[in-house]
């Protein structure tokens, strides 16, 4: 007998119907020993819902009141499952993160969570009740109600696997983790097991399965993470350590693209790392996320620098990229698609670079500009090349 | 300067744009000089929405959990609210029960408010801060969040300002306290002040513009309270203790009718004051409002008893009335109206009862049934004869 901490996402528990299935999931789990603390999402577009009321009173709603009303999606959420769990006749329990202590630091909208109050938890597992406990919100050293910004269930689930001690699961929308989007490359193989650091390159890439900060977590207290459809006997995938697995030779675990960002370059700005770093701090106080940035080596003090800004930030990001160059030496791309493979494997195989561009260079496919990192690498290609790009990547690498 | 504990009803906090006329109307207060406590209603038809949700998961929701999908409906009025507020930029802070510790006794859905921790709110007050207040909520010895009840925002808004040493003022949709149901009576006089007790027994009798119970706080604690129309100069209707009025010399001060309830009558049962009793007592159990209850002296030992039942429950209480009478025994008249004048005045007056009873029985009014409590005589008469017997009693009464 463990304690098994399962996480619902907001289109699992999108209608009543819903809730009511989960409920039953829940019981015959329950019914196999297994002591359940369950974390649940605001019911399908309820996040949404109440975002669109509050601009109804601001353009920029006050951060700690907006957190008050995000809160409620989950409280209700939280209720209507304990309901469908009693109402089957079996004994439940919600709580909101003020109940169970969810201590978070941090702003308000974005806060990490610092600590957990099992107290209550505990007991009430204890009593035999199925716990139910509100994702995605905490409580501030004031007591005031605060969110942990969007996905931050995942993260609500793991903190409580840590503190319980116990294993965690996700339960979403999607099968599992797949070497590539099954929506972009219809080939794609669903993975077994998937490292933290793979699985977190993974999703700051865009693929959104889970919240990056859950993963992280999730690595530092060795936590393995399952990931699997709601109601469903399809097997899943589990994020586990790289030790811990039977790790396959391949040295790329998956791929993943993104349209989201066009590439920005400029040409011959003085060679000086003060004004790329003003730059990059003017554009990072706006909250906007440079990436891929690049520089080519300086001749005659000059040097070119291109990076990537995300496309719907684009004007915002102009007006401050133009206090920093020329008009005429600025150039924008937004024919770009950043295309990465990730594999862990990549630390112990070299060539792995030299292989994909090898092959790109073989199916006309122009690689605008490169990053890596020590388990991913990154390329900026035309949006036409995405699909070619991807079935070859995924047949030279076996994903 | 003095603290004013305001309420505004759901009806006044049913749209963004109202939510943001109320923030105006509080900023204007506040520029006076008051220190505010606002509560809050849920927006329009929440309550009933997130009602109707629960009964998507259970006919009859737990109502612990109920009491938790509930309160969130109090919980977005206010953030929205103290959004609105600093957006005008003027400060303001929203607190949920749970974070100013309402604390209530009872049972879940109708709980009785026991005390109120107000540091946070006069901490809040103190910093300048328009302080909102979820209300309808609280929390018991267990933690637990609970709620007090259709209308309990009155009062939570009554219990603050007892707590507080505030005034209190309640904005509704109706523009004061009438002497009859401006609806039923176009020449309905708005009441200036009424009484306590006077307003108790109106309420009870079913002019629903204030929860009974908050008034009762309010009587206890000599706290006056104000009734008006929100974000409006029309003034309203003040609620206090008689020896703090001016008293009119006339006897009776307002005047309700309610077509509700049916007249039953047992003819023919043993005096044997245990049976009616044991009656009372199985149709009490199911929660449902017996009234007007009357008895005729006995004749060889056999008694008729007449008592009025809520029209939408007849069925549920004839099933229980079956095993106390004989079938043809029972009689059922729903041609009912009950009839009610109320004043504390009466309490001086002789010969109420007998003027009301003359001008019926002039205007060919039949008088089916009779109670009276110190305050009050109430009637049950023929529906067709309501209007000219409100007709009447208005010109009679000077209402």
């Amino acid at each position: 007998m463990s304690i098994v901490v399962q996480k619902y996402g907001g289109s699992s528990v999108s209608s009543t119907e819903k809730i009511k299935n989960i409920a039953k999931t829940l019981i015959k789990r329950k019914k196999q020993g297994d002591d359940l603390v369950v974390v649940v999402s605001a019911m399908g577009d309820t996040t949404d819902d109440l975002i669109t009321l509050a601009k109804g009173i601001s353009n920029n709603p006050d951060k700690r009141e907006l957190d008050v009303l995000l809160s409620t999606g989950e409280m209700m959420s939280c209720a209507l499952l304990s309901m469908a769990i009693k109402e089957l006749g079996y004994d439940s329990v919600s709580y909101t993160a003020y109940q169970v202590g969810i201590k978070t630091k941090g702003q308000y909208g974005k806060c990490l969570i610092d600590d957990i109050d099992s107290t209550k938890i505990v007991e009430s597992i204890k009593e035999g009740k199925v716990v139910i406990v509100a994702g995605f919100q905490g409580i501030n050293e004031k007591g005031d109600i605060t969110t942990l910004g969007r996905g931050g269930s995942d993260t609500s689930a793991v903190a409580l696997a840590v503190k319980l001690k116990g294993i965690c699961e996700i339960y979403t929308d999607v099968d599992g983790i797949y070497s590539v989007d099954p929506r972009k490359y219809k080939n794609a193989k669903k993975l077994d097991f998937i490292d933290y650091e793979e699985m977190l390159e993974l999703s700051s890439l865009g693929a959104q399965v889970m919240h990056s900060r859950s993963i992280e977590l999730a690595q530092k207290y060795e936590i393995p993470i399952y990931v699997g459809l709601s109601n469903s006997d399809i097997k899943g995938t589990i994020i586990k350590g790289v030790n811990k697995m039977n790790l396959e030779s391949k040295p790329i675990t998956g791929l993943a693209t993104s349209d989201d960002d066009i590439a920005v370059t400029l040409r011959d700005i003085d060679a000086n790392i003060n004004i790329l770093s003003n730059l990059f701090e003017s554009v990072g106080s706006k909250k906007i996320n440079i990436d891929m940035i690049s520089q080519t080596a300086p001749i005659n003090g000059k040097v070119n620098v291109s990076f990537t800004i995300p496309r719907d930030e684009q004007k915002e990001c102009m007006e401050i990229i133009k206090n920093f160059s020329k008009m005429q030496n600025i150039s924008i791309d937004d024919d770009v698609t950043k295309f990465s493979v990730v594999g862990i494997g990549m630390k112990n195989t070299s060539g792995v670079a030299a292989k994909m561009f090898r092959v790109f260079s073989e199916n006309d496919i122009e690689v605008k500009m490169i990053t890596t990192s020590e388990i991913r690498i990154t390329c900026a290609i035309s949006q036409q090349d995405k699909t070619k790009a991807i079935e070859i990547a995924a047949k030279e690498f076996y994903l």
